[in-house]
């Protein structure tokens, strides 16, 4: 039996701007090497950085046979102060003068064919993808992944500070939520299961017992058309809430953690954002659109006649942000008041408009990147509703018992995680913002 | 159009204790209902609270035919100091002199034939499962899923802050990472797909991109025995980074975030700990015994003969937790140097003992809540090690190809939320960590 007193956790996050003059040692990746008559560059790829590190052939020895992009070294140096104008390298300030290196492991081959030190990655997505344990290295790639995280994060941090209850919810179910044929199905045990399309049916449930709840997970949607607004598995921003007057507090709600989503990315991801070259978006005054307005919106700027539709077609959709930015100044549009007929069969519709629902989409940037709105409460009203809708209330007795007990006023929304990072980061195909995506082709790696 | 101004966002989360004197709105579910001939007691729950408010009948109309348990009501009273001793509310220094009640809405029907309003809920775990919107209300179950909460937010809050990046890795795999029979296979297009056992691929190969990664997702086991230990689906808290010496950092990284978990439940749990009579544990010293000691000294001690198994029997798991408690004054026992034949061909064997690895258990009042360990880093080692277990290296191409690449040292572990929530909390059977548990015969709700 050994006891071990705790030893200081290894943090990769020094503040590397403050150690000007001092020495130090640090262990990370050999992301670029360039070597010249009188020594040379060298990339150092730690958890937080990709710092610029040099060396003097007459002072350090290197062992240049082994020391190969991505081995993990062991680097001795000094900081110095420097200005680097390469984005892709932060911190910009410093540089360290090296004094020496120890290789702890080296790759088993030289590098692949793609060159991750190029300033852009330009490959098509299919080789991206296949490579991405590499691919990933590249500092633009990784920098998306970072600001993934910490709207994550953010999202979590946000909804448990004003009192939200964070839940985990099964992903094997016995009803798809949200209808429609785009569900996995799954033997469970002999009986036929499904994958959750979304948390709707126990957020629900939930806010019965804690008034309002969230969660961030993944759900599936078996989707056979390869889009560049698809995934087939994706993390899905989830919340669900008490509403004391109208669906309104839930566009509030959003509204107010999107705002602090973007202040924690100002605050954490400035590095990240220069290298992207993305600008954060604001959120002020919010923007409310009925749903019949974009139709004549659409139609009256734009010549396009989608009235009589009974949802907005994707050309709508781009063509109302843009409408938005001009003439609202703003790049948030929620279009509320969405046909009954389009909405799943929990919708609440709209006592002045029966043929409508409390409901609404989030577009930015001309992509929908959240559903939401208010739900039926009253058990009755699911009788009925999912009558009209031929579905057999039986079926689904133990999510409609938590009506019969009783439930309060609510509402929620589903917010794409992979859909929000790639409006954020300017990135046109969803598909790159998923560490490993999944559609209909791709299962690996 | 419309365009709103920002309301400020309805929080629940008032200090109600800071409010005595005052006159307060507030809206919440009935929890439970005394009549009296003078008036009576309306237990109020909220987001946060269990709150006792009091009326009396010459000041306040109750529509006593209305007021159901589980309506939700907007309560209007004056904030009173007060001694409250029944731990199932909270706040207790303070109660509501009930001015007046709306009914906001009405259960469709009075409540089930199980009583949440009991101090205990005497029902077996079927019909409390069966049950599960109606009996997550009462305090004590409820108590439960705070404390979950917290647990899964320390938990990413504390590796954030020391620098690791939280990923979200896909649940529809190519190839089981654990190996074995109890994996769930999906039609994935035509293809077999498999439902992740765990992200272990996935972070590891995040750990060539950002050194030290975490995750709390999903994980799906098809365990076919029914047991108070196992769940079918469940959130593995995963993380996984690179070693700069010894596989004992993750250790002591794994320790270090216990200790912030802990000590977050103290600050943001008191009522419910109190309720469920729970004392947090402590880790301090960290307690660290080699599998083959464990096997002796639960013979020596104990008169039980384990010695020559290549694992550890669950009654071993008891005995060695029982001994530490009491010799080693630890609830926490790291088994470490497990035999290589039971660990999965990612483990790092032992160079000076081969048939062991560098990997551990964690065990916890009786019951292994984690189990972790370095893995192989180079490409070579993976591929003799893959067909010693009589695996096929080219079938996990896309996985390994991160080792051809280049990888650090690394290691890390998961660890079982439910079953850390159970240990933490005293309950005996996993599933009543788990809101909506799935084992082979539990599908619903």
């Amino acid at each position: 039996m050994e006891r071990k007193a705790l030893k200081k956790l290894i943090d990769s996050k020094i503040n590397l701007s403050a150690k000007v003059g001092e020495e130090i040692s640090i262990i990370g990746q050999v992301y670029n090497l360039r070597l010249l008559s009188w020594g040379g560059f060298l990339i150092l790829r730690t958890s937080s950085y990709y710092i610029q590190c040099v060396f003097d052939n007459k002072c350090v020895e290197v062992d240049a046979d082994n020391l190969l992009t991505e081995s993990t070294i062991k680097l001795t140096g000094k900081v110095k102060k420097a200005k680097i104008k390469d984005k892709a390298l932060y911190p910009r300030d410093i540089e360290i003068e090296i004094k020496e290196i120890k290789i702890i492991t080296k790759p088993s081959k030289l590098r692949e064919p793609i060159d991750i030190t190029k300033r852009e990655l330009k490959i098509n997505l299919d080789t991206k993808f296949d490579n991405r344990p590499y691919t990933l290295r590249h500092p633009k790639e990784r920098a998306i992944f970072k600001i993934q995280a910490v709207i994550l994060n953010s999202f979590s941090n946000y909804l448990t500070s004003i009192g939200f209850t964070r839940i985990s919810s099964p992903k094997i179910v016995f009803t798809g939520a949200e209808g429609g044929s785009n569900v996995y199905k799954l033997d469970y045990f002999g009986k036929t299961a499904y994958l959750a399309q979304s948390p709707q049916f126990y957020k629900q449930m939930m806010v019965g017992v804690f008034g309002k709840v969230y969660e961030t997970g993944t759900v599936f949607r078996a989707e056979k058309h390869n889009t560049s607004r698809h995934l087939n598995e994706y993390v899905s921003l989830d919340f669900e809430m008490q509403i004391q007057e109208s669906f309104i507090e839930i566009i509030e709600a959003e509204a107010n953690a999107l705002r602090y989503i973007f202040s924690e990315l100002a605050a954490l991801c400035q590095p990240e954002l220069e290298l992207l070259d993305v600008e954060l978006p604001e959120l002020n005054e919010l923007v409310l659109v009925k749903f019949d307005d974009v139709h004549e919106i659409v139609y009256e700027k734009y010549g396009k006649d989608y009235r009589g539709e009974k949802d907005l077609a994707p050309e709508e959709e781009r063509l109302i942000c843009e409408y938005s930015k001009k003439e609202w100044n703003s790049e948030f549009v929620f279009v509320t008041h969405y046909p009954s007929v389009k909405r799943p069969f929990y919708a609440m519709d709209d006592p002045n408009a029966p043929e409508k629902t409390l409901s609404f989409d989030l577009l930015f940037r001309g992509v929908e990147i959240t559903t939401g709105g208010q739900r039926l409460h009253k058990y009755d009203d699911y009788v009925t509703k999912m009558k009209k809708f031929d579905l057999n209330p039986q079926k689904f007795e133990s999510y409609l018992q938590a009506f019969k007990i009783g439930m309060p006023p609510h509402g929620g929304l589903g917010l794409g995680l992979e859909r929000l990072t790639a409006m954020i980061c300017n990135i046109s195909n969803v598909k790159e913002a998923s560490l490993f995506p999944r559609d209909i082709n791709r299962l690996e790696p």
